[in-house]
């Protein structure tokens, strides 16, 4: 399968790093609304304008579009629908509904496919809450996210006044997980199952007191947590928070048993160095099995739950059915 | 979905309470090899023989064998699909392309659909080694089973002279875990992997230390791990070993980015009160997607690697993207 990139930021990266590991995929180039003499990729795979791509239809099976939710995709992925088969991550949950709608209109009148949301939540998280509540319908369901990087709460920092970096990191409260994984079903607010971490470099005549008190009380951000601010230099940022990592789990307690006897745990957890490239292995895994998908003629928007697993393996059914059920 | 049970042991018992729990589904009936008269249902659902099964084609959209793998699945599903829509939980790994062939040929020339080998293990367990190595083509697997029984290893004692009841449970080592869980890569013996706790209720003039022996030394049972032998009461063994507990974890630790230099690690743990009402629930939820196949003409054989997750909800596409995605 010959995949193009649109978008190269961390997640575009992230793409051309996992096409690497796939013999059956290859990258025809990265597409870019920066000039392309400007971005030098980290294979040395080609950079093409972003307005050029249609120019490129023949020669591109499927468009992984490496743009953000909140403005980017919900334009991008219903435009590449109409002359390519797509991919992207939008993880804007309360969108869901109006951008498949968008996607799937210019997918289905274009004879592609398209497949939306696709990642670790929304994505392989999605696919284990849709598992576990399938198989224990009398359960109750729980996500924590974390320990990781939660980029939109970084960003919300590095907005106030004197703030020269931030680096949140969303926390699990432990002994909520434990109270979970033990079969219990507690009722937890927002504050008992997640702390929000701080690491803030401040401009020098900045007021940190402030800047701290401006942070934890931050509406919707962090007013509902318990948050702890620490103050860093710009040295200690780069030598110990450059990372992206994130991660968590997806819980599903359920009863089974004449009269609920039985109480079950099912645990799903990622715990990831690398976000963006995690998410970016998902949707190279997805880009083969829409690639299938494509090649028997199917069109239309799909997402995860609609996507058969053998489709995502470069095994056949044979070779899965000997090595791996 | 009208569904029936074809035997009825601990399986189909749980069977018979999945299919309560689920109100799109309803039990046609029990079918059993003992004198049905014999054979009371947990919720009062009729029993009929065995080998009357056929004069019910028309009243059952499909039927879920509740036999064992050894000797009852190899003959009764490759039956059973020449004249009904049919799932099984056939376990014995290294046997299951073979089954396929004979399930497979059966089904296609009836004009039926066939699921084998669904349940935990084979079956969530599968799903997820298939997931995570389509995720993290450079990667390694592991498997931990228990804290549970195994009903193999138990009879494998019950037959040793002297031991009138045994109840094993299989352990996963503490320390294998912690170090595959921390995204290290450990080569692990059988030994490193899980310990064998069995609980013996012996006959009064048994010599007890035999009967450890004999235990400790049986070849691939035990002969391979650290095994311990507590010789228990018969009152001990009711109150304290009634239950058939189980579960595990697989788990994937991978790398990405351009040189590796990310490490990823991908879970999915149960943790079950009863392994035999765990995939009676998993049946069902499976039960739905071969009856949605069934009905839009589908035949042949599946695994659970051939059904795209959104068959196995009740909920239509649109509410699983609105609330699950």
């Amino acid at each position: 399968m010959k995949l193009a990139i649109y978008g190269y930021g961390n997640l575009g990266r992230g793409v051309e790093c996992a096409i690497a590991q796939n013999p059956d995929a290859s990258l025809f180039g990265v597409f870019t609304r920066r000039a392309p003499e400007s971005v030098k990729t980290l294979t040395g795979a080609p950079v093409f304008a972003a307005a050029d791509i249609f120019n490129y239809q023949d020669e591109i099976d499927l468009v992984i579009i490496c743009g953000g939710s909140a403005t980017d995709l919900p334009k991008m992925t219903p435009a590449l629908a109409a002359k390519f088969n797509v991919i992207d991550s939008f993880d804007t949950h309360a969108n869901i509904p109006a951008h498949f709608d968008a996607v799937n209109k210019a997918a289905v009148e274009s004879g592609h496919v398209a497949l939306i949301s696709c990642g670790w939540d929304p994505g392989m998280f999605s696919l284990n809450r849709l598992y576990a509540s399938a198989i224990l319908p009398q359960g109750t369901d729980y996500t924590f996210w974390g320990r990781g990087v939660s980029q939109g709460h970084s960003d919300a920092i590095r907005r106030i006044d004197g703030v020269l970096d931030a680096r949140q990191y969303t926390v699990p409260v432990a002994a909520a997980l434990d109270a979970v994984r033990s079969g219990s079903t507690p009722a937890l607010t927002t504050r008992q199952k997640h702390l929000r971490e701080c690491y803030v470099v401040a401009a020098e005549d900045a007021d940190k007191t402030r800047i701290e008190k401006e942070i934890k009380e931050m509406p919707n951000y962090f007013a509902d947590y318990d948050t702890t601010v620490t103050i860093i230099t710009k040295e200690e940022m780069a030598k110990n928070h450059a990372e992206l990592p994130h991660g968590g789990c997806v819980i599903r307690t359920g009863k089974t048993g004449l009269s609920g006897e039985h109480t079950h745990v099912i645990e799903y957890r990622l715990q990831l160095d690398s976000n963006p490239e995690f998410t970016a292995s998902v949707l190279v895994a997805f880009a083969r099995a829409m690639c299938r998908k494509a090649s028997r003629g199917e069109v239309g928007c799909k997402t995860v739950f609609d996507i058969a697993p053998a489709e995502l393996s470069p095994l056949s059914g044979e070779e899965l059915r000997a090595h791996m059920l």
